[in-house]
């Protein structure tokens, strides 16, 4: 029994449909399709959850978008009409979005998560119903009536525990079954959607809950590879690569898997299978618990930038308990999560991802840092890429970190930061952002440049 | 005008203090002569400090302690008979000792710091004693007199801003002021000491007191050395340094110098000198605000062992809001401080010094953490040591830390922990406690295996 998730540009036209479709009728273990929204057609094409935002956020600021609904609504108008599906689809899709536009509007966040989660959730409609006029006994089911209980928090839920025991029942249903991605439901019975790009979520949750023999995770490209394509030429593909590289990698930058995603089918075991809608005759990259890493403790390099350092020094800091404790305390009460904490004797660094800090939360921290913990010197400096060298081999290899800071001097890239120590699987260096692409590609030629095209 | 300090081993015996008068005698700008308690004379020998706690913590324990007090009078008396020095002497010191033993019976924080102290006290006495029978316009003078007022830690005393305003004072002192190391008094009058080492810290804060034009701190050796000379063989002599070039390398092991000591001279630019009491003729190390680092950026590798890490794995870690500051309330809690903490998403670790944990305060810590903070995974590794790579021009140069980790790659020393951010002027490395030698060494061929002996 297989769970396979198509993304965004899997399921953007008729014609991708189409390809969806001969998919699953090729293997019949692929019992749960989950499809996201339609994604862009090409370049210049909008999302449909980009469409739904706008409709959203205009309807509840001033009670009318109908030209941003017809929008919505033309894009499941022209897929419908390629594939002939029964014209009542787009009747019951129009029906259902004018219903969530017309609840909840005392609650934004409530309303903005029913109105975004309706892209999948029609998609997955309209999909089933195309499945079905091909034939194929496939049914369209809905988060809340397959039990897929999550956290209340909009925009940010998490799978509660009690879910699984609903899910599993999903193994005795006949057919295939087509699940809209991204959204579950909080046990009172509210829509909550996930963080975005979470119908790869969905799939992970769906997967681990009918304990399938594998999860596909369809998109675009035939592959992960071990380096941002957009930064480096051709990079190699990855065959084989465990859960925790997947997980850092896709933490660090990498967008082809969303990086919570990945923790419900570790925790259950399933092997996961990234593969190409386009090509689904290439056999992808196999994510799973272990791999064989002599020939390549290195997997993929990856790079995210928008970081601030707060840099704190005072005399003595060292001899100070409760320094480091209160100095996150006042992180804390802004609300704000870190990434690095770097320290010296008598000075201390926090990395933290710069768009949470507004200005004025800036000055505050600023001024709490002065004057509650008397530090001789405060300041904030911004514009840092963290670069992530990834692989499971790393830590019992002497060397990595000689060759990245190698290659790096080479590129006459200056490291300001380097941590590691906890993670076995990484090595973060924290560079200039302008400097981050140079980085990647040293790095890439150091731990890539002599190979074939492929690592296993 | 010069503050001179003497370690232990300068005054350790006549002839060391007789040399200790020449160096005084040799240059009128000596005003300020700061001594230890006597330290060895020889590998066997005992420090008078650790006769003074020995005989404290006796007297304490069991009322009687005779013997105790008569080896330590033996190690003055044999000074004194030496030196020609007045046979009243002796008695003074004994009358002294009698009475600190006396009191304070009740207070044994109070009653110790005393004790040890007078190691210092009853040295500076005696070395006055000599000065003067030489000819020399020389005055023994007491802390409490000389208003060198100091927090109320025992054993962890800071210097309090108020006494600067009264040091100042000793500029006007007609002749050489012999001043006792390693302690002050609270503004109650109480005695309280330094930490271990503190003579370092009296000389540097009468240097900046005084505004001198230089801190001579007379030790044993010609100069600070590049490396621990255990280690190394025949490592290059430093010949100038930056005050936070040598509070980083003191911290993380050099044993020359104690890393708290130079704060008060860097804060008022006072310029510190290493020399040789032993060979006072050559040029020592210089301690200054800055050097030319273009053609060494690094000046000295330090190691230091003893150190454990406390690991910790929590899936979704870097979500949560306020996990580190739960985590180091906990260390707080424990009254530990700690020195690194590395961090990847999931998991995080905290380096500290070992001797602070006691298996029961790590059971708790493990207890506490799986319990209050629901990780995932915890458990704690010890016998690590951390080796500092030190110099003012790391931060700027490209290469430094791939130079370092090419090094300990070649001697197939595996890198546990790289911590760099946020101090400009280090480098710190985790290694197992086992490798530390080896990594010292290859880091020392790698950053001065080419040098002729000195640095500058």
């Amino acid at each position: 029994m297989k769970v396979a998730k198509f993304g965004g540009s899997s399921v953007a036209s008729a014609e991708q449909i189409r390809k969806v479709a001969a998919i699953i009728s090729e293997d019949h273990d692929r019992k749960i399709v989950v499809v996201s929204a339609p994604g862009k057609r090409d370049k210049n094409d909008s999302k449909v959850t980009d469409l739904l935002i706008e409709l959203g956020e205009l309807s509840l600021a001033t009670g009318e978008a109908e030209s941003e609904l017809q929008a919505v609504l033309e894009r499941y108008r022209s897929i419908a009409e390629e594939l002939k599906i029964d014209g009542d689809i787009i009747t019951l899709i129009e029906t259902d979005l004018r219903e969530r536009l017309a609840t909840n509007r005392h609650n934004p966040g409530v309303f903005m998560d029913s109105i975004k989660a309706s892209g999948e959730d029609n998609n997955a409609k309209l999909i089933a119903a195309y499945l079905k006029s091909t034939g194929l006994n496939a049914t369209y089911l809905n988060p809340k009536d397959a039990g897929l209980l999550v956290s209340d928090e909009p925009g940010n839920a998490q799978v509660l525990p009690e879910a699984y025991d609903q899910l599993i029942k999903l193994r005795d249903h006949e057919g295939v079954i087509v699940f809209p991605g991204f959204f579950g439901y909080s046990p009172e019975g509210t829509l909550v959607t996930f963080p975005r790009g979470g119908s790869d979520i969905t799939g992970a949750i769906l997967a681990a809950g009918i304990q399938a023999e594998l999860y596909e995770n369809f998109t675009d490209v035939d592959s992960v590879y071990a380096a941002n394509p957009n930064v480096v030429n051709e990079p190699v593909e990855i065959k084989r690569m465990t859960y925790r590289e997947m997980r850092e990698l896709s933490y660090a930058g990498f967008s082809v898997f969303h990086d919570e995603a990945l923790i419900p089918a570790f925790r259950k075991g399933i092997p996961v299978c990234v593969k190409n809608t386009n090509n689904p005759s290439t056999s992808g990259t196999m994510i799973i618990a272990e791999r064989e890493y002599f020939f390549n403790p290195v997997i993929g390099i990856a790079a995210d930038d928008g970081f601030s350092t707060i840099y704190v020094r005072k005399y003595l800091m060292n001899r100070e308990v409760g320094f480091g404790r209160r100095l996150l305390q006042i992180l804390e009460d802004e609300g704000l999560s870190y990434e690095h904490i770097p320290s010296g004797i008598d000075d201390t660094s926090v990395i933290l991802r710069e768009h949470q800090l507004t200005d004025e939360m800036q000055e505050r921290i600023i001024d709490r840092i002065k004057n509650e913990l008397h530090a001789d010197d405060v300041y904030i400096e911004k514009d840092f890429s963290m670069v992530m060298i990834v692989g499971e081999g790393m830590h019992n290899t002497v060397g990595v970190s000689a060759r990245a800071t190698a290659a790096l001097a080479r590129a006459h890239v200056n490291i300001e930061m380097i941590n590691q120590g906890s993670s076995e699987v990484s090595l973060v260096l924290g560079v200039h952002q302008e400097d981050a692409d140079r980085a990647v590609q040293a790095l890439y030629e150091e731990f890539f440049g002599a190979s074939d095209g492929t690592i296993q």
